[in-house]
């Protein structure tokens, strides 16, 4: 059989926006012996990762951990919470986007799609006036929920989602806010109860810096209330099962055990470097990079700088340049991984994942091997990214990584 | 935060039926690190697991790997092949049996439970006569699937799977047939092409020795045929997203890279031992086990010999003992973990698993923990369990231990 | 080339008297990535160890650590304080005593063997008035260092270390005392300051539950003292190097870095447990194997109650049965490794090591897989040692194993 | 007590010239349980690390692996050869070589100590016509060893030791060769038996890619001859001793079993990619290192272009730069080790290790850590050496790092 040991000589540097570089520490703590999930040290590792699960998702209420990947997430917040053709408002920021879109509709339910036409959308974050107009003309209040997806790993644009919610509460409407930060958590801002969010879908192989195989369902009370009366057919997914177990630390099916030993060990790291300083850490990250892109001449998929995403950049290739050929000559040069362009922009753009366990000359080793590779390749480029980057960061210093 | 290194002085010895105890192997193999699962390395490994895993569940048609636990498994077996409200024949074999049959009505199925009445049931496999003559008295065909357990992890009784395949075939109904052998897969022999199986749902963290996390379904072309005009919602779960994309090694949403590193060292070391070996292996460390029962002049709780399980056998406490109470004094005083009795037996027995990465040394030591646990505990035994087994062991040599 | 994983089904059951089995969390532990022996962070863990060293040879003075297996640390103790041509006492309690003297015989020393005839002083521990009577007749007080081991691996006897001290006392004799507690340190009682030792030689895969490759010399000022005119050549051995060096934490060549990772989580265990914890512990299980051996019928090679070592057993042979016969049967079917006979015992004992990560069910795994193997060697055997065993567990139990 | 987890967020950059970064694979290996070292898999194992060497020094002699530091190979190649008071030719290259004299003398060997005055000799290679000129006068044959070291790891100057060897030839010179290339092994280009070695000294911590803690010696059959007459007194290093149990693959005292595993993994890691593409990996690194020190117009230590080093580059600083206060900044910001600056040139200079695993990306995240820890230092630099690092790399491709 094949051996598992891929990689040639040297460390492979994986900078796609997900799964992120799981750090040597929770590897070794997802390789703690399996031990019986029902027994009373389980029960203990359960509350904990529970209880520092809350910090990081910045709720006081209940989040659900299942093992499954975030697709499963998707599904276990609308399964919960709605019927059979219930009217949800979607909103096109790019692939991942369309694709919960989809699943939505082979539940059975009537999502509507917002967004600006062609590659447009996929370029900014969500309007929340949009939502906003579309929930007034909504007089008979059919819309069950809005669904938004916070950080678009496909694109590199973060959205406002207090705008939603605010555009939300302007119009007085009741639909639920549902909320995809797969890709956000732990590495882009976000508060799930100041935001007021009914139901954030997380997944672990992102800014928590898992494998993936676990993913999330933080529950405000308006969703447990609703999750009532919702009808669609739900058992694996059912959180009425799952809750009330989780109150000692248990799960009514066999649990992820050796994922919740790196979740555990994920939050101890994510506390112990303060969550403040993880995201500052993403955002100094995130402008280095997309300083490199503008030295390159090249230009940021996402055209809105507020939209700016402290996870991924993506980067737009010049007419006649196949982004897919330039990434594979990076991988098969550098050993670099970057991220394909999905979608309508297949072939179109990559994407730098700059998220979870990254520091400055992880995030430099993929610019570089970016910029060989691009000339490589023969992209014109303008100058040297690298060097914009380099001054970036060192004119930027952090107090000390040491004390990171 | 709480330490992961639970345990006190020495190895823990786990021996509930399921999770087993991973070997080291398996456990330095998911600490890899994670890759990208759309690289090409990660195709290979795909294409690897999914072919080794055919072998295991003796099948020429594909296995579906989903991130979930065996609980997913199930819902995924129902909701691809069924409808709302179709009938469906379950049989009682005891708690596993159960929670499945409770999972199809939360999905709208209309399952129908056959079996003995009290704990009799749960103390033997499934009738096959009682399911033909419930089929035959199905005139109009109604009955959409027949659902049994091959290996009831809560009572350690195995069932007659091609005995139920044959009441079917008899009748010639056309209901699916659908097999869970979550706790039996490599463990006890299974044959999902011979027998004639739809759907067989399997589990990881078994008789294929890796943490929990992952599930199967081995699905024959009837099932597929069934899912293309099954109307249940489903989108996680659909076969039809993962069939085409497994066919080049990669998923349709992130799979759990590290327990498919797992997965494969599994595979290796199954195939390596030899899979006819494997199942020796387990009959005869399940001999051993109830040869120690029996010198205890304790009730096996499966009463049917041709249904003893090779996987984990439970025990009967006499009038007045609570079985949960010796497990617990076990527990505390030997690092022993066993099985709880679940459901109706609640408190009336425990079960010793044997399934996995065993070997006679770990039965011994699991043997001996039980046996000084029992005596601390005032249960009055008629002699030494743990001397019958060893004389079983001993008098039934493998050639070569060394060479297995 | 060879894959690592050799052994068969199920874990390997490792029960020499050293190497002993390595607890998971020391093998997570070397598994750090190798940083930089001479950065701030090495320095803070090298201060953690020789700390914690400190506490385990209960000792105020220096603990010096070898990059060497216990051959390279008996070396070090005679040259650092010893003259080419010194005259030493040393004292046969067997193999490893002898192995010592022939050390000292090749460095240029006059070693002086005290000692019972055959195999009668490869039975017993140290008879301190044998050394106090040479000493006496020691007029001109040459003798420079009395040599003795603490826990004779070879033959499972334990000398009374403060004796010896007593008897050097009594007759006002200058000798230095240096004892090899290579297998007894951290599972035999042992006071470095206490019984007056001045060079104590250990190793690190015994009772620290580390895999072979450092090991260690206490030293008292006397010690230090003798080294400062001592002539034997040294230059990789020496203390004066080394010790400064140690006071920041560092040493004067690249120590073994991954190997002090693991030193420090054995300290961490060690103390978590409570190193007279670990003492009891270990007192217990060898009186619980002892039983077994007199449950068989077989002798027990040491012969005085006194010098019983709490490490391991030496268990004699019948007449005519070859005891290295015995271990590769019991290997071959049991995957359960025992330690051979040596020197003078060769083929006539074996050895079962119950040292340092041990537990109840641990030994009561060997102790099955011996009797199995007794007889289907065909050995006459009186009784049931497991059972012998399995009563005195029992009736003697822990508080709770869970507290440990 | 500290954790093990030393570092901030991301990855540790380990750019000292050894230990070189332990690749995850190697960590992973020597996390293997520790087994019998007198089993039959330990002898299976020991039998093939001996036979691997063999490649690895290109030599069809014996390979003595020694649980020790380079620092014990150095003293084990002297004491096996020499008696008290024997002359030896050593040459000054750097920090090392007069280390190895200092030992040699303090064994109470007479060294005599080649080189050029000041730190001129600490920025070349050795002269071969200086040792050619010494033996040449030494009529009388006193001179008893000429030993040299391959790859100077204080300075990034390689010797040419085939011409050290053509020089003891011309004179037909009857002293023995010893060379030390701890840090050149598997790294730079290295013949045992083509150059007429007698003794090779060798580490496990640099081109090994292992944990520091074992160590070698390469024999000669003229070296084993002069054993046999060699009359220091020695044990611990007594290659009679070890080289019998060799050829079964055991050794006399414990082995260092967990670093035999990792020796195991990197010989098939050397074997795999292939010793030459090694090498020139490696030359190819340090040519680009080299670029980067010339674009920030800074001096390479290494003044002969024939001596520059494929381990490492020593990079000069300019007057009144302080190289330890950059590297304390480097270190503190971004997280990246440099060597220090030792003995003469202590505080004028730092060290870029690019050694063992390294790969492009590996060492241009080095490169950016140093450009912009100088800068922040407010040394001067004249251009970006990344960038000229960048250019070297990209127009001098490997085939495929892939393929690798």
């Amino acid at each position: 059989m094949l051996t598992l040991d891929f990689h040639p000589a040297g460390r492979h540097f994986l900078h796609i926006p997900g799964p992120s570089p799981v750090p040597d520490r929770i590897l070794r703590a997802i390789s703690h012996p399996t031990i019986d999930h029902r027994g009373p040290e389980f029960g203990a590792l359960g509350l904990q990762v529970l209880d520092g699960l809350k910090h990081v998702f910045r709720t006081q209420h209940p989040v659900v951990i299942y093992p499954a990947s975030g697709t499963g997430a998707w599904e276990a917040a609308l399964v919960n919470t709605l019927g059979p053709g219930d009217a949800v408002l979607m909103y096109e920021t790019g692939h991942f986007a369309s694709l919960w879109k989809r699943l939505a509709e082979r539940l059975g339910l009537r999502p509507e799609f917002l967004g600006l036409p062609g590659i447009d959308g996929w370029r900014r974050g969500v309007d929340a006036t949009m939502i906003e107009d579309r929930l007034h003309a909504d007089r008979e209040r059919r819309i069950r929920a809005v669904c938004v997806v916070h950080n678009e790993t496909s694109t590199g644009a973060t959205s406002d989602i207090a705008a939603v919610r605010r555009a939300i509460d302007r119009e007085g409407h009741p639909a639920l806010l549902m909320v995809d930060t797969i890709s956000g958590l732990a590495s882009a801002e976000y508060r799930h109860d100041e935001w007021g969010v009914d139901v954030t879908v997380a997944g672990s192989q992102k800014g928590l810096m898992l494998p993936p195989g676990i993913s999330f369902n933080a529950v405000s009370p308006r969703a447990l209330e609703a999750a009532k009366t919702a009808t669609l057919p739900r058992a694996y997914w059912d959180w009425a099962d799952i809750l009330p177990m989780n109150r000692n630390g248990y799960w009514p099916y066999t649990p992820n055990t050796n994922l919740l030993y790196g979740l555990h060990e994920a939050l101890d790291m994510l506390m112990h470097e303060g969550l403040d300083h993880v995201l500052a850490r993403h955002q100094r990250l995130a402008a280095a990079c997309r300083s490199a892109v503008r030295g390159w001449g090249l230009e940021i998929q996402c055209v809105d700088p507020a939209a700016y995403s402290p996870v991924l950049t993506g980067v737009m290739m010049p007419e006649g340049v196949d982004a897919d050929v330039v990434r594979a000559l990076i991988y098969d040069h550098f050993d670099l991984s970057l991220g394909t362009g999905l979608g309508k922009v297949k072939g179109r753009m990559f994407r730098i994942g700059h998220l979870g366990d990254c520091n400055d000359l992880m995030l430099m080793a993929a610019l570089c091997g970016c910029e060989m590779g691009l000339r490589m390749a023969g992209v014109n480029l303008q100058g040297s990214g690298v060097e914009q980057a380099l001054h970036h960061l060192s004119s930027h210093p952090l107090e000390s990584a040491r004390t990171a």
